[in-house]
């Protein structure tokens, strides 16, 4: 598979955190990165690194996901941030400790936090429009689209790293080819993406304290890259009353880095302008979006085609409003717990977040860069996201959120 | 508050599991329950009753849940639960080491398990038609309801145990009582309960493994009684088209004891007749059904009215489907995953499993033992619920399930 250009991504502007092992550091650990190298932090830590941090637990950068360390705050993540960029802007990659630093390649990335619970919005007008005027020819939004950031529970089981295989579900779903569209079980016909943008929840907020979506910084440790993969034959007969369940439950991919609000500070914006006004809690302090554009490739073999570029700025809702609705009816949250956008659309052709848009549900196919069409995914197929904030020298990015495809599997074996 | 009748819930034939602490047992962990007696199983294993259980770990009793024993499935919990029940059937309670037994109103009890999904299902044909009947004018079953237990994902971190006060939510929904029913910010004017009974996974189960009904009951370590607390009015206006969110996140109260599927083996029943015939993985062997009976009450100050009595056998489908529904498209079930079953209604007057249904959405108020009536709940209030497996001296029950609901707090608090 053909490598994404994600030069620029990983300078010392952003030092993501994440989860890895490799031969040399066999016990899962904290780790950053910087270019094509990674930073093992527990090792950096035992060279007393971080010892003027207060607040820093010994071994905090030892445990299998980074909750422990996500948990602390925002001021501790900053503070372990800036000691590595510091030592870096001043000495490079030799200024740290020889054994502490591997390449990419010789490392393999682990889900970075433990989620508990998987929370998905749907914050993009362009998305909910066209999905309703697809799937049930009505382009009006949700009835309370407006009025908040509607949501789902989604499976935080189902949640794996970028690179791990997601298998094509077998379910039940209306066989439209056939007359009368009877019920049938099998294996779906309608496998697709969806490109969001997600926030880990950091310092936890306890059940019923609630959040003013303008604290609600405090909370958010960082931001992902996120494919919620959606059997959309499956989702469509399941989903009412009570929304998408198995249809969902296939795979969710994030990224394996995390990339801190800190780092994405330069790339504030203005939160867009509003249809309704929202109640005092949702009041997000008018500069609550990130000029990050995404973008989603259908991958074949060696043979990358993009399907479709938006801007997480273009979403009605930001995560600062997502995270003061959750929290507004009494619902804790817990470090490491994942809120995501939903799709992320834009108006216009190319900027589509999904298949289900960019081929108006499998009618209008797009063609991809070997010749070959896709309504829906085929077997094989793999799928590479992607999100930057900023151009060039002065971007911070996430790499890359990546899945393959596998075909069904018989249900008796 | 009045006590409920649970005589006979605790005898010799159940030997539940829960988790506990007291004075004199500081330190959280694992406990069963004869009669009004606690017996901290830390201190039984310390003891060495259960040595020759292989494959019993040293220290699984000390964990502040319950999860690392429940993930051994099935065979380690039936050693358990036989040589506690043989110690007893020879010598009573004395037979046990003294410092290891305590007095029920000594003892604290804290959440069984850590609960990392929660899937509330939509079981009871009965309460799907009365909710449709009276939220749309339309007792139509819901799409897919005969051809899979549908369900939604609940919010894990919402789960807390029985006593944990329920504090009504703010949250926004439509005004009815106003013309034109515009959307307003404010407390839930609609506080319901759900009288539910839910699965908790023991043995898990790996992602894409999947799973036959007829298998099911190697995953399961025991049964609760599951209050799944709504807000109505908060969750209609959400709902569409994603399904419940906040209406449901104030709060969902679980029993302290997860009674065990041997304890529950006497009380089988055949599954119920289909409507529909359904795919070879949901076939659940024809004896999915249990001989449950629940009731709901509710309580002000020292005065309990009985609201609801209905039947777990009365629901069209089983556990054992809904586990194997869930897995069907590759979904993972981790230890501490909670399978409710939605609310437990039957047919007629008096088994209405909530509020909405018995009080005809609030336009038809049931009358307390105070002389009061209620629509929905009222500020101070307490649910409390109950479960019992057969009668009098050969039952197995639940015990309470109990929760109250506190007055919203203003936002800015």
């Amino acid at each position: 598979m053909a490598s994404l250009a994600c030069e620029g991504h990983f300078s010392d502007r952003n030092i993501p955190f994440g989860i890895a092992c490799s031969k040399t550091h066999p016990e899962r650990q904290a780790v950053t990165r910087l270019g094509d190298s990674v930073l093992f932090l527990s090792d950096l830590a035992a060279h007393g690194l971080f010892s003027k941090i207060k607040g820093l637990p010994d071994g905090v950068f030892s445990h299998d996901f980074l909750n422990a360390f996500a948990a602390l705050g925002r001021s501790i993540s900053r503070a372990v941030r800036e000691v590595i960029q510091e030592i870096f802007r001043n000495g490079g990659l030799g200024a740290f400790p020889q054994g502490a630093v591997e390449e990419l390649d010789a490392v393999t990335m682990h889900l970075p936090v433990y989620i508990s619970d998987f929370t998905d919005f749907s914050c993009s007008v362009e998305h909910v429009k066209n999905a309703g005027r697809i799937i049930i020819d009505d382009e009006r939004p949700p009835p309370a689209f407006f009025n908040f950031p509607i949501a789902y529970q989604g499976r935080a089981s189902s949640v794996v790293v970028s690179g791990t295989p997601i298998q094509r579900p077998m379910g039940q779903y209306r066989d439209k080819t056939t007359s009368g569209a009877p019920v049938v079980f099998g294996q779906s016909r309608a496998v697709d993406y969806e490109l969001e943008f997600a926030a880990v929840v950091g310092k936890p907020l306890a059940m019923r304290q609630r959040l003013k979506a303008t604290e609600a910084d405090d909370h958010i440790f960082g931001f992902v890259v996120l494919n919620d993969w959606s059997a959309r034959d499956i989702q469509a007969f399941e989903m009412t009353p009570l929304g998408p369940a198995n249809g969902k439950n296939l795979g969710t991919t994030i990224s394996p880095w995390i990339v801190t609000l800190d780092a994405l500070e330069p790339f504030r914006l203005p939160s867009p302008p509003r249809t309704l006004s929202v109640p005092p809690h949702l009041d997000d302090g008018g500069n609550g979006a990130y000029a990050v554009r995404m973008q989603a490739e259908v991958v074949v073999g060696h043979n990358a085609t993009v399907t479709g570029v938006s801007q997480v700025q273009w979403l009605y809702w930001t995560i600062r409003q997502m995270a003061a609705h959750i929290a507004s009816a009494g619902a804790s949250l817990r470090t490491g717990d994942l809120l995501a956008t939903g799709t992320v659309s834009g108006p216009g052709k190319g900027t589509h977040g999904c298949l289900l848009e960019a081929t108006e549900g499998g009618t209008s196919p797009v063609r991809l860069e070997n010749g070959s069409t896709r309504g829906y995914l085929e077997d094989g197929d793999a799928v590479r996201m992607t999100a930057v904030a900023g151009d060039g020298k002065s971007s911070v990015g996430w790499g890359e959120c990546v899945g393959q495809l596998l075909p069904a599997q018989p249900f008796n074996q």
